[in-house]
């Protein structure tokens, strides 16, 4: 019982390989999402392998937990590296990553990977917040500002972020001139996913789980009043699974924040359909 | 204040007859639905004994509360024993019976009872969970079968399943041969609920509190995203009281889960509005 | 950080003054809504000061936090009229009065001092609980008591109540026969609000925040289920934000009982919101 | 299982009999004390009815529950009235009363009987507070002030207080005058129990929990470190017992603070053990 | 990080091999001891592998962890065959073994195999319970019973019991003729470890958690209060390890009844000193 | 109510300067001591300002709190440098500072400072954690290695170390070579503060709470089960009050992981009895 359930294949072997970034150092709020990926690890083995909203099962794939990084606390800089080594692995090994967060910031190692291996990656972004500072007291490197450093990686217009619904001013007006956001919910996700498809462009998928409402998903640093619900977040990652996804992440679930556990299982849920949904080869 | 707010008549007196069936020995993944029945009595007073969604009140009808058994742990043969003892009394007696679980196996000792007493048993199961596996781990007594077992005992086509979204590809496979199963929510619940009532069928109604939305009801062993909300169950619970129910019970609470209360006090309204639902001669 | 986010304006220079009013020595059920205005204040630095609802920012009006009262418990009497005492300042200051409680019956001290200052003073009630209660346990000054206390100040057809889902049968009947009561949800709110706002009523909004579903606001003292969510709570805050809102408050938040802090949160955006709404001169 | 374990004696056969007090109105810090008799007795199932500290049985005793008061909230006079009535109704049958709290506040409604019965009434008093004050923010009915409302009942010297590590230095100052003061510990018990038995002056035993250090019983509204451990506590109690004891009180659980039980269960067991040490005639 | 810290030898390297026996099914008051073994070796990567205690360190030992049994709940047969079945393995290997519960009974497994192997076994047992029940709610398989169905196995003199406040006045009775109990602390540990130690008699020890004080290990499912310390459990244990030890276990660790997890990592370190103290050949 | 209860004087006044260092980006297993300062000052409104061990009131003191340091999180490079800023600013006002951390690694900057300003200065670390690890995961500026930064700042003979109990194998053979370390307790504190008190030597005192049993103090990150007492733990701490402190800190407060309070009250009567304890001029 050492890995997501059901995803038990070698590296060699998987189109699909998992590894976990325990990372919360710039947390700015409240931390604990270094213990998101060994929670959604352990407790994986609280739903099963197979889906009754696709009709498919994890056993039918072959999927590769590598486990959990070993990174380093307090400067992210170190732990960024050892992300972006991990995730170029991956992707130079022809597979697909998902990697389980963690805070947010751990998503620009895997942009960092991404970006070098395809030009004209695209991101789509679920988040409550739209993580477009500059910086955060004077910090460049942090969560609340991990997708205005994936900006300065793939430009204008290549940033799509859904159910943004909390930031300052800026960020706001920055978004207005650089990326494009839909407030609130998941509206024309299946027209953008479309029109990605057909363009055949590479994608990367990050999913910070407070796009959900607390209602849903107390288990978060910064829970944000107003999100969406389940069957919309499932419904939008499976839009965005007809695209050619190259990577993808599931962040910010902090386990301790929740003592029902119904936060960690609704991750396990959400990583599962997010496995049998992506395309594989 | 030693049962369930405004269920004070004696045995004799009563139409309506609750129990406690506080045993967990066989849950596989999160134990506490052990605690269910004390909590759902002692935390009823924290609810009012009117409901405004059907102006009624508790304080005009007669409901007996029996309080718990006490059940032994460990193997469930003899518990299930005392359960189906238990609800025969109240079956022979002529009158409803209520319990209040403990984890979904107690079902199984209500359901040899009600079988014995009524041929042509029609059983409406609300639940996130198929519970129809053959055996768990090489048990059969065990919460995950408990379906399986009770198709043993009503056979094809006499088990009506709704909310369903987690089991394995075998128990919806079984379901499509022998029971009648609606996925994720209670669509049809109108329609089904008009036909045994013309049909003037005995119904015996079991929900699993899983069934619910784990935002609104978290405090349970295997929360599972993407259920329904409270009032869409209460809208179902009200129609399946249009049929001629003989026997219902309320499960799988783990008040422990959720320390909030918010689960507890739930419970206590659905059993509220069940008892002021149910048709009494 | 010694007030809420954004809100350092001085009392001479605020339009709308804030305070805290710590009380729950009448709670009948669970206590805790004491440590409501402390948690309030103390998270509002987790969310932001801007609103992408309203494209508005706390920092571009003038808001003055003085902080909580100094109340005693146990007899509510002279907490009511310390509570009272500070509304009145600032009424008589000619400011706009948002109150954090606290319990209830908080809400009574400043009706007390709003009706002393506007005739015909309209009250817009959210809640799950109906409160008409004559008395409770023999304590005519009870959370439980405190808008059948307001209809002795303000009289028939005055008091507008939202959400209403909770109460004895005899509460019910007083709601019909003296307020305008709504069960269950919002419905009709646009219509009251554009009637108030025609007629230039001054009005007190109370908002209970128990009306909300317990799966969004768990941090409650007896929370209900079958609430409303947030995006119509909000919804509705900002309709009645059209009329002419003399004074308001926030109530029943009980931190401790929801550990993930989500309620809480959603207190403090609600109280953005709400001070973003209020119309001022 | 409605009453202490064990406890199962009429009134007319009991020789003890217990009742609890939940009110916390005037808690002035964290309130949840009123949980703390139904705490205790539900819990009391989790621990025996036999006593190998002292080779006696509950079951050998005839021991009289009568369930918990209801107490109205806020204004403590009415709740202090009502307890006055029970502890006399207890003392006038000749029997001894055992009170759980609640709040330290109930044991003033318990003293007001017992010196109205017996002159020379003296108090021994467990505690980490000296709850000497006059008043607390202006009320003279708290639990900050509860001592100081008993001197006024029996006057100089005849209160021994133990364990007491916090006060303000006007508290400490009433003490040296008016008061016996053992600070911090339970030393001198001995001699006291053995000069107040062979006087044969009626006793009234008030345990505040938190005399045991918060490592021990964490569950109280104001934990103060360095407090005595179970046994010293244990050993002074089985002392006190050597006297005549009328009556006694154990307040001051708060069992939703103590999330582990062990608080609780502490709780339990001390009752017990005071149970069996009590001189019955 | 899939075993215990420093613990990562083969089966046939090892000296000394670890298993989790996660079952709870019979416990009688408040499950989750079979959350035990996955917390204990989760959480050892808390503490270090170097004993400042010993001046040792487990990776100077040759140490296994074969992970957790996957054992069915419910009836305590089929998984008290697997513990034994397992235990066997490791002592006909020549191995020490090592078992992590789970509730108490999971040690009657492990004995089972023990007897077989080696006559005139002798059993070491740390405990708050007596455990001498011949039944419990007619159950002759629950924790409550464990050391009645040891002495079945072993006979008079053999069990030697320590720390022991609870039972009923049976047990006690019990102990008086058949075991040797020491009651409230570890007296008298040092004679009979020398004793045994000279005798060369083979030992096994089993460790209850509760024989702890709940102020240091609350997280156990019946906190018993007046138990011993840290340090003279460490002191008692070592003691026992100077004997013959052939095979031992560390359980009723319920990790999610403390959720400060210090319970966690106090189990994590008496296991750590446990496995440096035993003595190999 | 916005700074530690009874520490109200000017900067310009106070011989004795509060600030908080709310920063815990290094912690290495669980992190939450952010919240330290906030919890500390929060609530040191439910003890008193008297002192019954000293008999000496805050109040009687010119004690100035600063609030809180807003610094950045991940890199703590900014944050140490911030907090030497703050330290030396109090210094070289002539004042004494004490700090509220936050994670050890704070210590540091406060560190810096000091060494600054007084030659020979003298370290006095109550700790269960040696934190001398030359890095941890390649990180020197960790809250593990603390003291070894601090080592580099003073060299040989000039750290004094008790309590420890945790480490690796290097760290206890580093502390042979170049710390003096009482290990378990604090034998022989009373002798180091004589001689140093005799010598007049500037005296830095840092309390990591986790010296402290995790009975008494369970609210931190790595608690670690043998520790102290909270009466040692105060004697000590008089003891070095003793000498000459010119700064201290009390740090590794976790107030989040003891949702009793009891941990965070203890931190607060601690830095209580140390502001009343140390001698200014």
């Amino acid at each position: 019982m050492s890995g997501f359930i059901g995803c038990d294949a070698s590296f060699d072997d998987a189109s699909i390989v998992l590894f976990g970034a325990p990372f919360d150092s710039t947390t700015s709020y409240r931390p604990g999402a270094r213990s998101g990926p060994a929670a959604i690890c352990g407790e994986s083995y609280g739903i099963e392998t197979y889906s009754p909203y696709q009709d498919a099962d994890l056993t039918d794939r072959a999927i590769c937990d590598l486990g959990t990084l070993d990174l380093p606390f307090g400067d992210p800089t170190p732990a960024l590296d050892m992300i972006e080594r991990q995730a170029s692995d991956i992707f130079d090994a022809g597979k697909l990553a998902l990697m389980f967060g963690g805070e947010h910031l751990v998503t620009l190692g895997a942009l960092r990977a991404a970006v070098r291996r395809w030009s004209g990656l695209q991101i789509i972004h679920f988040d409550a917040h739209a993580d477009l500072r500059d910086d955060y007291l004077g910090a460049k490197l942090s969560h609340a500002c991990v997708m205005r450093r994936a900006h300065e990686l793939v430009g204008d217009g290549r940033i799509h972020q859904f159910c943004i619904r909390s930031g300052d001013r800026d960020e706001f007006k920055f978004a207005d001139a650089h990326t494009s956001m839909t407030k609130f919910d998941t509206a024309g996700i299946g027209e953008l996913a479309a029109r990605l498809a057909a363009e055949g462009a590479p994608v990367y998928l990050t999913i910070d789980l407070d796009c959900l409402d607390p209602a849903v998903l107390p288990g978060t640093g910064t829970p944000e009043a107003g999100g969406i619900g389940f069957d919309e977040l499932l419904g939008a990652v499976r839009c965005v699974c007809g695209t050619r996804v190259v990577g993808a992440d599931i962040v910010e679930l902090a386990p301790g924040l929740d003592a029902s556990g119904a936060s960690t299982a609704c991750a396990c849920k959400l990583a599962r359909e997010l496995m049998l949904a992506l395309k594989i080869d």
